[in-house]
């Protein structure tokens, strides 16, 4: 074992883009995979046990499908001495607990949320956020840093995590508003392609809005009505309408208007779309 | 009434700064709306009665809140030869509905979709989207360029609102998303000025992504799942359960995910997340 050897537990699309990125740096990289078959064509050791590859490299990266196959695979491997960075999505609950857990056993942990598609890993345009052992992220800077930006967020191992959730969720309301446009579009014979150019370009035109927004939430100050409740309840119940007519319905945008009548309702119309935020 | 002559129905947001950019491009205005109060300040002639404000101009546009506001204030007015130019948010139903109308009371009708803020109104940063009468965007070009640039979208007076329809429920979703995100932040101690900046420029980065997406819609072909319809089920099932444990759930998040649920249980999950518009 040196301070170069590197473990990837897990060989999905993320795992094994992983290890390409390492294996392309130079670093002795030691793989596992429940099935050993996704470690075909990788120019890595395969070890036959999760225990054998933890126990081959100093900094044990860990992208697992879920949480719980992260805990399961760690569970009864000695981690003594190891940095573990662990990339696999989950809550800020589970990041915290898998530090817990690494504390208990002698390890140090790192957890990380990554933005990049696999092929984009270990270029400019892959970004990474941590948080929890200052010592790993230091460390193992270097490494780190083939994979993609490098933010460390604090010592709270649970920070990353709470970064990723809302970001998941602000992408998947993107995700969700986008196939609803288009299935919407073609219900009145425009096709994706004609309406995604124009559709981007104004969602982008909107990210100085939601940069106020913000600034609104955070001074839980919800005066200035520029895009006003009341406005946006009209128009939603115009789009639930025209979506329903047109046989397309989406119980998503109720979910949203939901939080916007509530706040109507309690008298706050004229205020800031903004103070919907109030009504989770 | 000279050809430089427009009239504005209705003094909302839009509709003042409608106003005051005829006004500034040293255009004949007539206002006119409900409460009369609402056009104080402008240097406007404000009319008595609708039917009034239309018999002032040969342009008359029309910025009221909903397609109901906008029928009710044009029953009953003589509108024969009048290009008349709706910018109030429907269905496409609804602009269909009144291009019917106005054919049938001599009135030629273009329908437009705003897409700016109306400080915005009269800038660069504004964007209209037409479609209806080509002799109204023909004639009155200069006019409508006044308010920011637009696109005309062919004579199917609907088709304008098609695109709109489609376009807001994309914004809606990103708003959504937005807020749940900033309300999932701040359960874990993030603010949303904290949150917004990375949320942004990921979201930024996601936009290849779904040009992609409307390639694999329009195409019917869901076979490259770089980002599969299985990955995001367990995505977002660990999202759901991360909100829920945070006492912030969102049945925006549901409904997005039962359209994930519904492909999987086809046998689609190795397909594209694209094939979930398929769901709806």
């Amino acid at each position: 074992m040196t301070s170069e050897a590197i473990t990837v537990l897990g060989l999905g699309n993320l795992g094994r883009a992983l290890a390409e990125t390492f294996l392309r740096a130079d670093r002795a990289v030691t793989v596992w995979n429940r099935s050993a078959a996704k470690a075909e064509g990788l120019a890595a050791t395969v070890a036959g046990t999760a225990a054998d590859a933890v126990a081959a490299s100093g900094l044990v990266v860990v992208a697992m499908l879920d949480h719980q196959a992260a805990q399961q695979v760690l569970t009864g491997v000695d981690v003594r001495g190891k940095a573990l960075v662990n990339l696999t999505s989950g809550t800020p609950g589970d990041a915290r607990e898998l530090a817990g857990w690494a504390a208990a056993n002698g390890a140090e942990y790192l957890h990380g949320a990554v933005y990049a598609v696999p092929q984009t890993i270990g270029t400019d345009a892959s970004s990474i956020i941590y948080s929890g052992s200052a010592v790993v992220h230091e460390q193992w800077q270097k490494s780190l840093a083939e994979l993609g930006k490098v933010t460390f967020l604090g010592d709270d191992a649970g920070r990353a995590s709470g970064y990723d959730v809302a970001i998941l969720s602000g992408m998947y309301g993107l995700l969700g508003g986008f196939l609803h446009a288009t299935a919407l579009a073609r219900a009145n014979g425009i096709e994706a392609g004609e309406l995604t150019p124009m559709l981007l370009s104004w969602l982008t035109d909107l990210q100085p809005a939601l940069t106020m927004f913000a600034g609104e939430i955070d001074g839980g100050s919800y005066a200035g009505g520029e895009s006003s409740l009341a406005m946006n309840q009209s128009g939603l119940a115009t789009l639930i309408r025209a979506a329903e007519a047109q046989g397309v319905p989406f119980a998503g945008l109720d979910a949203f208007k939901a939080l916007v009548d509530r706040q109507v309702a309690e008298g706050r119309g004229e205020e800031s779309l903004a103070r919907a935020v109030e009504s989770f």
